[in-house]
């Protein structure tokens, strides 16, 4: 098959009035489609309905140390919801504390902890001339949403197959020393799809950093969010506490997951995890802010999911929803684009995302093109940091939320876009 | 009846031989009882189970504009339980955020707001040499750990009957553009039960401030929190915000309430009303911290406590069990303590304390032999800023946790160890 950047100016133009026309009768349907968020549907959400019934006014209420779960108190979290939540961050209860319901707020409190107050006895960011922060591209908007709210500076690094680029990672982290932290979504990663290989791992856990208070934000938000039920078709993630206790860096990360993606996402419970320095620092710097989170709510997630089995049981009834969602977009996006060189694509095992990387300079037309034709799509540019690709050429595909017939017709007019904008982009050359 | 101070040597010497005894034979006891924070009992918390039946897999889960209320999003709380926290916080709904769980956190991150970015375009607060807080004294001891955290330097202010010494407010906010901001429990005071007059709130309200962006926090934690049914023993309490609007001064203040002592605390809603040059810069700078809080808690809330009526009628049911409790003390303090001139306390009409003065330089002695004694009460010291009782006199007196049987017996050891602790105190001199 021909590229569409080998083919003469005649049939581009061809092709661009087929799409054209094709452009037209999408838009004449009036859909309103959405695949934007990362958000589970309406039938994930079913799986969940039980653990609305597992505490009734009849229910015993008390934890098993006998708290009485509807009082204040216990800051770090119920046991019980520790040894849970261990589960999901590779970690012993001990190094847990459970919070309330958004990993997304541990993480910023974290940051604003290490900004306001400093970490480990170094300085408070705050009172430093500047500080910046590595992030890998594609990304998490909402991470970068965190770094640039306290105006720390961002420095995109480039994703490969097996994490981020290593090279240019230890590169930074040992040549400046206002370079304090990265962030990492290790495995299925928001929007790629990659897990990070152990060597990525142990090279994060033992690299040189010239800041002595450097810290990895381990977002493990899709930790048991496998697509296929196979093992063997199941990513792998060695765990950034075993390495950096093995590279002698014990203090260097801060580990987060949530259950939000498992129950109701804004009604579950979310966690963290550090060495037993970081974990004490952080409930002494906590203690002032609350009196405790919703411990009712930590025991309903204990009572439904039970241990590791239980959400693994859970998380097999999600992807036998959402895996057809990612073979109908893998499956749109090869019949539509493959061999035409303008757009390549992630293939997932697990997480939430495809990551698709548009012909250079189009995705930001490719989105308004959905849009127009009443698909929304995630911003062009959300996966850098500032909103800024400088490729204008990665897009975030989210096909969990729409039912499969609608993600189809989605996916449709997706394809439809992309080669309209490439084609259009081709034919100003 | 002679008090402590005018007897003789022998008289008060017989006094201490006979409250020896008596002390011994409470030892003797192994009691186990404890007052120390403002926790509902038991049988209040019981009140609210039905709300714990009212979302059940079965139920609706949608809010009355359609949210599903499982899924993410809704960053400042659902439109109906914006109405519901908006008649706790005497505000229209479009003033009202609503957040998680604890009216602390709101209160420590709104602080934290102004101080890592800054409120109405004035500097961050941590970028100025010094800031300094008003803290009006008997006060609640977590407000103080709140301010203490973040370096901020606490001035006390006496209370009065009618709210904070205001001739010494106007003058601290007046004089000095480092005073940033104010403590208030302004209903039914923490510890002292006090609540603020017409006059004292417009004088907040009005009185000049050398720092423009001076800042009231109004924790109205007891707005709802009656001990007697008939409106003629209720406090009434001018809203601020109103006072403000009129004194043109309409961005000086942050209004916060929570459901912690209506239904469960910690597993309860909690919501902050301002102005809208407020609100919107709160919403602004919460947005990278959450996608939401807990939509689900927010519309258990709602359909459990419905509105105004609702929650007075439930504020009732809470009223019977604690009235008995307040009245106990008072008796408990009147019978053993009227007359001997090293004792007063407050008799509150709503809210959560019993703020006793034990004689100058006797309260960190009473609390320790309180405690010796299986009686814990919240430490001498804690109703003052850096936990420092210049006087080491008050003592928070919060009856609402033990059954009425223990409170009594506590009340008797209480009692004994003020009269024991003033004895000692007065033989030594």
């Amino acid at each position: 098959m021909t590229t569409y950047h080998e083919m003469p100016r005649a049939e581009l133009e061809g092709i661009k009035a087929r799409l054209d026309e094709e452009y037209a009768a999408i838009k004449a349907k009036g859909l309103a489609l959405n695949m934007a968020r990362g958000k589970p549907s309406s039938a994930q959400l079913d799986l969940s309905l039980p653990l609305l019934d597992i505490l009734d006014s009849k229910a015993d209420l008390h934890a098993a140390d006998g708290t009485d779960c509807r009082n204040y108190g216990v800051v770090d979290g119920l046991p019980e919801a520790k040894a849970l939540m261990a589960t999901l961050l590779d970690d012993t209860p001990e190094n847990v504390i459970v919070f309330g319901n958004s990993s997304l707020s541990i993480m910023y409190d974290t940051v604003m902890r290490c900004w306001t107050f400093g970490t480990g006895g170094h300085a408070p960011w705050c009172t430093l001339p500047a500080v910046k922060w590595i992030c890998p591209v594609p990304g998490y908007d909402r991470h970068f949403g965190v770094t640039e709210a306290f105006g720390i500076e961002m420095i995109p690094v480039a994703m490969n197959d097996d994490g981020p680029d290593m090279d240019e990672v230890e590169r930074l982290a040992a040549s400046d020393a206002s370079v304090k932290g990265i962030w990492c979504v290790p495995k299925y990663s928001n929007p790629g799809g990659v897990t990070y290989s152990d060597e990525v791992v142990r090279r994060l856990a033992s690299m040189e950093c010239a800041a002595e208070d450097f810290r990895i934000f381990w977002d493990n938000a899709y930790c048991v969010h496998h697509l296929f039920d196979d093992a063997a078709q199941q990513d792998a993630l060695l765990d950034i506490g075993v390495a950096c206790q093995e590279a002698g860096t014990p203090d260097r990360y801060f580990k987060f997951a949530s259950t939000s993606k498992i129950t109701f996402p804004g009604a579950g419970i979310a966690a963290f995890a550090a060495s037993p320095a970081n974990v004490a620092e952080t409930k002494r710097l906590m203690g002032p802010q609350t009196i405790g989170h919703d411990k009712l709510n930590q025991l309903r997630h204990v009572r439904f999911l039970k241990d590791a089995e239980g959400i693994a049981a859970h998380m097999r009834a999600h992807a036998a929803i959402i895996r057809p969602k990612f073979e109908l977009v893998a499956r749109k996006l090869s019949e539509g684009l493959a061999g035409t060189g303008i757009g390549s694509w992630s293939n997932p095992r697990g997480g939430y995302f495809v990551s698709f990387d548009a012909l250079e300079g189009t995705a930001s037309r490719t989105v308004t093109l959905a849009k127009e034709a009443g698909v929304v799509m995630t911003g062009a540019g959300a996966t850098w940091p500032y909103k800024r690709d400088p490729h204008d050429s990665n897009i975030r595909i989210a096909p969990t939320l729409p039912p499969l017939e609608e993600l189809d017709e989605a996916m449709d007019v997706f394809v439809c876009c992309v080669k309209l904008a490439a084609v259009e982009k081709l034919l100003e050359a």
